[in-house]
């Protein structure tokens, strides 16, 4: 068929090997719950399985699937185990993987409209429905002066919305980029504090929190007068709907009040809460989006997309441009001279970038709002029994509220020890969790205080595996307040 | 099977859905040499066949194939055709496309060793292979100071050891960013000035570039020197070996000695060019690799493997991560701290990652080094054989060198015009070709004058499509030429 020296796969091999590697995928997802969640591998496992030398020549596609077995399997921590609790979750689902898969086999480069139209117009269409199920401000809509935009991460929005706010705050005040100052919590994620770093942003203040472990207003107003006596520039601010440590709520009504008064560009960091705003009955949480000037949320978080997908909007996209974009002549052509089109090139950090509109498309087709909406309340639904049963069991303490699907609770110690001594028996039982290999949890500390966080959110995460969790958690918790010498239900 | 009321495809409908998306890819790819080239539709074309609101309820899958069809695939411009022979390729294969499938399906993050040690290990073992693979020098080497990872883009790797050198340079000098000094030519990628800007770096000089378009190490020796004379800091110098427009190779041993007089970080973009080192008789061009800090290539381009996949080595890992990591509480753990693995968050700017070794892995493994440098060698073979007619045909001029497998040429105007007067005709020969659908190319500017560029690169490209190619632009430009009153021919 082909007179080509070069061993390519032929379209009856990809067809052949592409059914079973969708074939294993299927199977792999049906038996993950079998495995340990965490990968259970010493450092330089995986490594001294690897021959030394790259292959000279081609090995049987069979070969590739054995070793992804025998060598890749073992090293994974399974993130789709419906057992996986841990950091927040990464939901993959049928139409995502498959979207993903259309993406790679398409292998069509967006940088610009015209280096592939549909790869624009779906990416923007689908943004525009998104602000319409998530009940997002009109300034968000590509229809007016704002618009969205596909990013890989929350970190990579929050380091373009930052170099947009700090090339506004230059231009306005004619000043030089070490006298700008960006504003976070202490709770906020460190996304921002990297992306302050690689953005040159001379100064980076961490808000205090109030007990809720959200922005205190008072205390941002305060931090801006005071730089602003001091000669500085305040330039920008990120709240947090949904913190990453206890899924604390940033007033942003007020934090934006307080930001207008100092001409500074307000930023939403809802990566892993803003699927909630799917649901009317939670949007409360996400009051005050109408005065911000940026938003972003993960759909490769809990709303069932494949990372990477991570979707900022923002209220003047001419900002944004102004500050990522860049035009040589080899990238010139009719339709960016005509201004008619978008080219997202100008919206992020890379030039490259693939088709990741098809995947978000396809998960809102097949799941429909509907369907969203049910899978963010079994969810919510299942955080309030499990958050019910820590609050009922004398043998812990709840951290903060769970307003979404994440709980933050630890082991409480009788008498009258310090704050922190239940932290050894919180680590001993996060150990014992942990190792046990039947569910996975991971950490914080909260007002000095070392927490466990119990993220519900994998996609296949029923109500029994919640229950069962939450007996290895009673179990474990016994025999680790045991070691300790100590009874935590007395 | 599921007591959830979510409608989550279940495993029997992955495998057949699955199947389905693997059989309409092959089918793709069978079929995409009949397509126009480049999109045919106007700016809206494919949001106004879109809904309006987002679907309330879920759709059938078949829906969304019927859709991809009609509406996706006439919006695309054909990057994996055959006859694309715009910009740089983005080569697809299928190891790669089931490789990022594979990514898709397992669903990990790697953004930590913990996080998934096989994501990260199976990272570090390819690309020690690629060193070895390329002839990179030691330095680079993970079992070194050094090492690679795998980062979305060229773009990210210039911004990440911009913001590396910056730190460096800060530093050691005391100074503050605004007095930082970045270095490119006339002809280097736009993304260093782009990562420039995002950086906060104070200055970007583009240094002049002698008559094969590669920048002039006495050049830069001067601005460097008056840079300093100023009390400014230089601090990042980026050599390319393939620039965009042309292929042009910078002087990288006598660039990097240059630099070092001035205690400045080298970093070497061989986005596009960089697979040809895979073949021993086109290493010259990579002379000079073991004086720099930095070096990056892209499978994504013309190593058979899937965007995004961009490969950047450092030789001094601490300065990367210096500048780029940190390390929140939420992300402890014991591998982390005993220092042992490697945390590939602290290499990038996102936090999370995509498991994309696989992909690099697995063509590595279809292919083998032989499979991989008779492909290289067949596009080299094509582009000699193109560059010979358009050297021995009068009504064209070579514009460049073409070392890699990029030709650049344009139409001559005979008489004694300027020399920009044959740019009308060569416009008009380029709206033609990629009017007919049949083929596709971009253009650039050298030397002030408009150059079209033939980049031979895609993965099912082949002698005869070449052939073909030649043809149509032979028989274009003769009406080209009759349009203009002008025979190129006499």
């Amino acid at each position: 068929m082909t007179s080509s020296p070069v061993p390519h796969m032929s379209s009856d091999e990809l067809r052949r090997h592409g059914h079973a590697v969708v074939d294993w995928i299927a199977d792999y997802l049906d038996r993950v719950v079998e495995l340990p969640v965490q990968s259970r591998v010493e450092p330089g496992w995986v490594r001294s399985r690897l021959p030394a030398h790259p292959p000279q020549t081609g090995e049987p596609f069979a070969a590739v699937l054995r070793d992804l077995d025998e060598i890749v399997v073992p090293g994974l921590t399974h993130w789709q185990s419906p057992n996986f609790f841990g950091y927040f979750p990464a939901e993959t689902s049928g139409p995502a993987i498959l979207g993903d898969l259309l993406s790679a086999g398409l292998g069509v480069q967006g940088m610009s409209w015209a280096t592939s139209p549909a790869c624009t117009e779906l990416e923007t269409h689908v943004l525009d429905w998104m602000v319409e199920l998530l009940g997002l401000p009109e300034r968000f809509l590509s229809s007016g002066p704002g618009g969205g935009v596909i990013q890989d991460s929350a970190s990579s929005a929050a380091l373009c919305t930052l170099a947009a706010a700090r090339e506004r705050a230059v231009a306005r005040h004619g000043v030089d980029p070490t006298l700008v100052v960006a504003y976070t919590s202490t709770e906020t994620h460190s996304s921002v504090a990297k992306g302050a770093r690689v953005a040159g942003v001379g100064h980076v203040r961490a808000v205090e929190v109030d007990g809720l472990h959200a922005m205190r207003p008072d205390a941002l107003e305060e931090s801006m007068t005071a730089d602003r006596r001091a000669g500085l520039v305040p330039a920008f601010v990120c709240a947090t709907i949904g913190t990453t440590s206890s899924t604390a709520i940033d007033p942003v009504r007020a934090i934006a009040q307080v930001a207008a008064r100092h001409d500074v560009w307000v930023h939403v960091d809802a990566a892993y809460a803003g699927t909630a705003a799917l649901c009317p009955e939670l949007r409360h949480h996400f009051d005050g989006l109408e005065l911000v000037d940026s938003y972003v949320f993960n759909p490769h978080k809990w709303m069932l997309t494949n990372f990477d997908c991570s979707c900022l909007w923002v209220a003047d996209r001419a900002a944004l441009v102004g500050a990522l974009g860049i035009l040589p002549e080899y990238l010139k052509n009719a339709a960016t001279t005509s201004g008619e089109v978008i080219d997202y090139r100008d919206w992020q950090i890379p030039l490259g970038r693939r088709f990741r509109a098809l995947k978000l498309w396809m998960v809102l087709r097949h799941y429909g709002a509907a369907g969203l909406r049910a899978h963010v309340r079994e969810h919510i639904e299942l955080c309030r029994w499990f958050e019910a049963r820590i609050d009922a069991d004398p043998r812990f303490e709840l951290c903060a509220p769970a307003p979404f699907s994440l709980v933050c609770f630890r082991c409480v110690v009788g008498g009258g020890g310090t704050p922190t001594d239940g932290d050894g028996v919180t680590a001993d039982l996060l150990a014992a969790l942990n190792g046990s290999g039947r569910i996975f949890l991971t950490h914080t500390r909260l007002a000095g205080k070392l927490v466990l966080r119990m993220a519900i959110g994998a996609t296949m995460t029923e109500r029994h595996h919640v229950e069962a969790a939450w007996e290895l958690i009673s179990e474990l918790a016994d025999a680790a307040l045991a070691d300790a010498g100590l009874a935590g239900s007395e």
